[in-house]
This record gives structure tokens, sequence and C-alpha cells, in this order.
């Protein structure tokens, strides 16, 4: 065993004895109802921010809160092994201490802010608001920076912290102070710790996620409100025209048919695509749990491919005309719908959306006013599997779990990883420890005891891991 | 000149010579705020009921407020000549003296129970709520019944009126009462006057009404709303369901694709499709008013065709998933749609909504759960145009007015046509004078002086004409 190893496996025995005192400082910070929605939980915030300052300050960190036109968020920076300075890694972490309000209250079975450990199937489990999504989640890099600093003194790469207070509003003033901070945050790649693992036994790294192009389309007809009666056969009926339009939006195959949709897309890499195949996904299961049976979407691929890699087009609001009880017999002047796109590596959203307009236009009736609006254009992310890091992080894992990771895919959008390559031309590596009954968002919400050490102890080897990797 | 004919001129006379004083009777009924839907005017039906009653009686009628469990109704008869029972058509005139709220108040020039004679393109017209409808138009007959009394002292025919208080409400007491008196009403052929005059100078008989079968779509998905991101590719969307469902409703020439829709049809007679072809319906600007420049509805038929003798399907309404300002990345576990036919004579409601939900079973995804309600089914209603009462109403109107008489049809139902078919098995004649700008329903409601006077001649022709026919 190399020197390098050893002291893995210090750090190792350091978390694995130092896990009670992990959990109460969880604890604490979960007590901290830093609800970032609610303007009377603002001072919470404040507070959840300058505990995880000083909590990253007993690590080695200079760590300070710093200010925004919203929440604070906390920045904190390691600079190494000491004379390491340009020779290892230098790792952002990202994360978020702002929570969901806890609502619906009597859903709880422990107060939301009054964190709880509750036994289940997997062992002892932490009931709160925030439970994994994000603190749980954090803790399980604050953890590995402790060890890693009370057993070497420091940590064996450079590290730059960045946890911030608005991630459940959608941060808002995030990508400003990454681009005022640009300099101040320039890193050679980013942790993310706020995404799954594949199940409890086996971890997951997630290297794709899809991207989105969200729209509104309104379409105008008549200049007001007429009866169908008097109208009915020679007025053009706005929702009859929405309908013709959209229903025309998938081939029986379940294929886009905006033109150019599919165009573009990179093909899924053989060994994901063989990996994915080696899961044993059960969408019967995953379906029947909402009360479906059969997959919907494009033939011809598996359920864990449309879902990860393939491409959708999901109508998500419509309306027009009467929708109170009973009968109105009127031809409205207008209807309306949101249709979004999840997109693939390769797809452009702009492409996308001019394809939209195409689309409409190929089918838009005389005398419709038909109108676009567009939400959000994002690219799909993709992590190249051969860089270092993402070997760094694999290694790490595989060495934790005893079992390779999963190369996941996330059907939806982490806003934070387009953020941080847009401003800082940096790529993310997404290791989480959550799963997929943990609740997010809803009462309840837990975090399994387990994932939270197993989490720190995977956290601390991707820190050697990382560092080896700069060698 | 026969007597008969001297006599109507005599009749035609005193018309005319009071027309002033049945103006004020009008302005004086105009002046009751009967809105049958707010309780704070059901004195006021009342009152408008007892007026009615008395202005019967003083023609010679036996005239009485009779309750429902609504706003009571006036009925009266009148025997005809005397010693004549049995030798005259027995008519039943059909009007009713509630009205429509005025809101909003802001809009109208005078106050809408404050009836206001005011100059405009053809004379002075009548502004007021309720001036055409139905006040207006049922006064033409009171006017003409008036005249007959005062002249010869009786009817040429024998009569029954009902005027009811509850139309602008649906007539939910009407059926009812029509079942229960059922034998008080026998008549041979009902007069309503309730519809309108082709133009000022044309006058219109109503013989076809279009039926309606009228339907609420629910397609039922997912047991809960998903997050589209995370189900998106793999979960049925229920709006991406109804659109596609419902998109295909119509085929590229309008012709609506639901199995054995054009089935039953009865063809429109040759003399009526003459006549329409003649009048030069300006269909470009009856659309240009409504802010449109191309006729919807079918192919390879006239304007006037489809409205008044082609069914439509028209959604009326349609709702689901998010419609707020922005994105939410829902997809909702259902989604409806609220989908009319109008039907022309020929078509079986019932036959209609058997072949949508076949229509619709064809087109379901697995696992949608799909409800079909009906909220109304009714038949289209077509008068022969070779009945003695057709032919009456059209030489009275064709004698008041030197042309022939429209053969209208009306695009929408007049529910209590199918009523009296069903309660009484009697025909209705609908010959009414409202024209296509008298604001019926909205602020600045007017009848014009013309309609009702050249419309209280033309009942008092009526009443000779159906007196002949009865010869």
């Amino acid at each position: 065993m190399s020197a390098g190893a050893s002291q893995t496996e210090a750090v190792l025995a350091e978390i694995d004895g130092g896990i009670e005192a992990t959990r109460e400082r969880l604890f604490a910070l979960l007590s901290i109802p830093s609800v970032a929605t609610d303007p009377a939980h603002h001072g919470d915030c404040r507070r959840a921010a300058e505990w995880l300052a000083a909590d990253l300050a007993a690590s080695g960190f200079a760590a300070a809160v710093r200010e925004t036109k919203g929440r604070p968020l906390v920045l904190a920076h390691h600079p190494g092994p000491p004379g390491s300075a340009g020779s290892v890694p230098h790792v952002l972490y990202y994360g978020h201490y702002d929570v969901q309000p806890p609502d619906p209250l009597a859903l709880w079975t422990s107060p939301p802010f009054s964190p709880a450990l509750v036994e289940g199937p997997h062992g002892p489990r932490i009931v709160a608001r925030g439970a994994v999504d994000d603190k749980g989640q954090v803790t399980t890099f604050l953890a590995a920076f402790r060890a890693w600093h009370k057993v070497t003194g420091s940590l064996p790469i450079r590290a730059t912290v960045l946890i911030e207070g608005e991630e459940e509003v959608g941060s808002p003033n995030l990508e400003a102070f990454l681009t005022e901070a640009h300099d101040e945050l320039a890193a050679d790649v980013a942790v993310i710790t706020d995404t799954g693992m594949w199940n409890i036994d086996t971890p997951g790294l997630t290297t794709r996620l899809r991207g989105m192009a969200y729209t509104e389309i309104t379409l105008k007809g008549p200049s007001r409100d007429l009866h169908s009666g008097m109208y009915g056969g020679s007025a053009l009926n706005p929702i009859n025209a929405l309908t013709r339009i959209l229903g025309d939006l998938h081939d029986d195959d379940g294929r886009v048919q905006v033109p150019g949709f599919y165009d573009d897309i990179h093909p899924l890499d053989p060994a994901t695509a063989a990996q994915w195949a080696s899961l044993g996904f059960d969408e019967k299961a995953y379906l029947a749990a909402i009360g479906l049976s059969h997959p919907a979407g494009e033939r011809n691929f598996s359920g864990i491919e449309r879902i990860w890699a393939r491409p959708t087009a999901d109508l998500n609001g419509i309306w027009g005309g009467y929708s109170g009880p009973g009968s109105k017999t009127v031809i409205p002047s207008e209807a309306s719908a949101k249709l979004s796109f999840r997109l693939v590596p390769g797809q452009d959203p702009e492409k996308v959306v001019a394809g939209l307009k195409r689309f409409i236009a190929a089918r838009a009736p005389e005398d419709a006013t038909i109108e676009v609006k567009v939400f959000s254009a994002s690219r799909a992310i993709e992590v190249g599997l051969d860089s270092a890091y993402v070997r760094a992080a694999r290694s790490a894992l595989a060495d934790e779990y005893g079992r390779e990771p999963v190369m996941m895919g996330c059907g939806g959008s982490v806003p934070v990883v387009e953020s941080l390559s847009r401003a800082l031309g940096i790529d993310s590596l997404l290791m989480g420890f959550s799963l997929e009954d943990d609740k997010v968002h809803s009462p309840n919400e837990k975090f399994e005891l387990k994932c939270l050490h197993k989490g720190a102890r995977s956290q601390a080897r991707l820190l050697a891991a990382l560092a080896r990797s700069g060698n």
C-alpha cells in the first residue's frame, strides 16, 4: 500500500469514527429553517451561511459569507497541500443551503426543522426538510474535508467551495456572482453534489443532462369570442386549429415531427448503452407507480434511453374557451399551449425553436396569428467519460462501493451545470448520494445515514483520486 | 276586395293609427326590470307577467298569471270568432317577458330600464334592455290582437298565448308546465316571435334550426402530475394524447371525421338552395366584422349553407396542466375539452355521440382513461315548407313587405321549438322581426320602430291568413 493509500485509509477511518459527530453537525444545519422563498426566513438563510462558513473554516478553509442581491452565499478557499501551488488540481465544490418550504406541514411525521433519526429498511434515516436536498449531500464533502484536515492538516488538492442560498428559487443571482467573481472561482473542474445514485448499493455519476426549449404558443383567430351557432362552420376556431397543429407533433412511432429535430443528435456511446442495457431497469414498475402500464415515447428505444438519451416534446399546459361546469357555446378568440422540448447532446435549442416555428407555419390556417414565446433554451450536457476527472470519480466510487458506478443520465436539467460552463468554462462532475425514494421537496424528506456515511467516504476517496489525477 | 280583405285593411289602419299608443305600452313593459336570473328582480318578473295578462285581457283574452317552480308565466286564451268552435285554426303564440341582466351598465348611452327613442339610419329606434328580446317582438302580436279586437270585437282565429319568464335562464320549468297543461295548450301550430329578418326590408321565416350535441371529454393518464424531466419520454402525457385525438377531428377539406357523421343528413331542398344562392350573402363582410378574411368549415359549400345547413364540430373549451405565467415542467394527470356538434336535419344526436366515442376509442392510447359526458343532445328542426301554416306566414309577410320572405336557417338552437314539439306534438312558425345589429344581450339593445310597426302589421295579416288557411 502506497503512502497515499494508507493516508486515505486513515482519513476513511476518521470518517467512520466521526460519523456520529458528522450527523450531529448535519442536524444542527437542518435545524436552521433556511427557506429562501419566504422573507420570514431570510435571517435563517444568513444563519445557515454563517454556520457553513464556520464549518469550512474549521477544516482549514478561508471562508466568508458573500453578499448577492438576494440570499448570501458561502465562498471558501483551500490552497491545498503546502507548496503545491499549480501542481494539484483546483476543484470547485457546489451545493446549496436553502431548502423548499415544508408545506404541507400536516403530512410530516416529525417537525421538518427538528431533524429525527428514524429506523428504516436500510438502517437509520435522517428525516427533515433539506435532509438530502441539499444539506445532507453538502455534508458529504464537508465531512471529507474535515477528516482530511484532521488526519493530514490539509487537503490533497486545492479546493474552492461555493454554497448558494437560492437554488430552490431558481438561482436568480448566481450567474451574476459567478461572472463577477470569475477570477476567484477559476478552477479545473466542478463537483456538484445534488444528484442521485442508481440504488443504495450502486453508486452513480450523472454524466448526461437533457437540455430544454420551453415555449408558449398562442393562436389568435376572430377579434372577439363568438357564438358557435352563429359562426360555427364559417369562423376559424382557434382551439380546433391549435389542437390540429399540436396533434400532429408526433408520428405513429412517437417521433417528434418538428423538421430537423433529430438531425444533430450525438449517438449514445456503445459502452454507456451497454451499461444501461445491463441495469435491468424495470420500466413496468416505474410506470406502475404512477398508474400506467404502457411506455409512451419513441418506439425502438429502451425505457432508460427514452428518459436519459432521447429528446421529447411535451405539452405542459393548454387553455382556451370555456372550462367551467356545463356548456357554453363559444368559439373563443384565442387558444394557447405551453410546449417544452427535452433536448439531448447535439441538439441546438435555437434550431429546435426555429424548426417548431416552421412546423407551425406549415400547418397554420389562413387568418390565424400565431405567437411563439420562448421561456428557456438550454443545451443538453454531456460529460466526456474519458476525462481524468471522470476517471477519478469512477475509481473513488468503485473503490467505496465495490462495483462500477452507473454512468447515469438525468431527464431533467441542473441549471448550475450550465451556469458554471458558461461563466467559468468548466465541466462538472455530478456525484450525489440521493435515492429515488428520498421524498425531495415533499413531506418527510429523508437521507439514509448509510448514504451520508458512504457519501462522505466517497468524497474522501475522490479527493485522493483527484490528487492522483493531477500527478 | 273581399269582406275579409277589407277587414284586414281596417285592422292595419287601426295599427297605423295606434302605433304611438303601441310604443307607449311597450315602453311601460320595458320599464319593468324583469331580470329572471337576479332574485332582486323576481318581484319585477311578476309585475311584468301581470302587466301582460292585463294587456291580453284588454284584447278579449281570458288571461292569467300562472305559477311555476320559478318565475310565473302568462297563459291566455281567446276562443276566436263567436260560434267558430273547431272551424278556425287554434294557434299558440310564444314569447318571453324576462330579459338578460343589463351589465355592463357603463356602456349604455341611456339607462337600460328607461326606454329611449333614438334617431337612427332607419328612423327612430327603441333603446332598452328587452327592446327586441323579447318584449318588442311580443308587442308585435299583442298589437295585432288589440287591433283585431278593436276593429272586429274578436280575433279571426282561436289563440292561446304563452309568455314565459325564464327563457334567458334556460327555461328550466317550461317543459314541466307544457306537459302539465298539455290539454289547455293543445293547438294546431305555434307562432314564435323571437327570431330575425333577413334585413330591414326583407322579411324572414326561420324554418331550419341546427340541433346540438354538447360533450365534455376528459382524458386521464398518470395517477398524479409528473415532472417532465423525470418522466418525459416514458409516461403518457394526457395533453399530448388529447390534442392528438382532437386534432384529427377534421380532414383537410374541413369534413368531420366522426364515423357516420354525414350519413343521415337530409339534402337541402332545391328551392331553398336556390333562394339562398340568390341572397348574395357577403361572407367576406360577415367575417371581416370579426377580424377574419377566410371562411373556415367544409369546402364546396356556400357560407350560408355552412352556417344554416351543414353540421360542425367546434371545441368550445380546452384545459389541462399549467396555464400561469412562465414555465412549469409538468406532465399533468389529465386534460379535458368541451366539444359541441351543431347538427342538421336527419342527424341523430345519440348516433353522433356514439360515433364520437368510437372515434376517440380508435385513437386512444393504451393506458388512457377517457370519459365523455353529454350535456345536451337535440335534433335539428326543419319546418316543412308545404304546410298551410307556412304558406299563410309567407303570404302575410310577402303582402306586408312586397317581397317574398327568406326561408332562413338558424345556426343556433331555439330550445322552445323542441319543447313544443316534444310536449305538445306541434310545429312552430318562427316569424320574427329582429335585425342583426339589434345588440341582443348587449348594452344599447334596440328595436327599430319600423320593425315594431311592420311586425305588428305582419302579425295582423298572419291572423287573417291563418283564418283563411282553416277554411
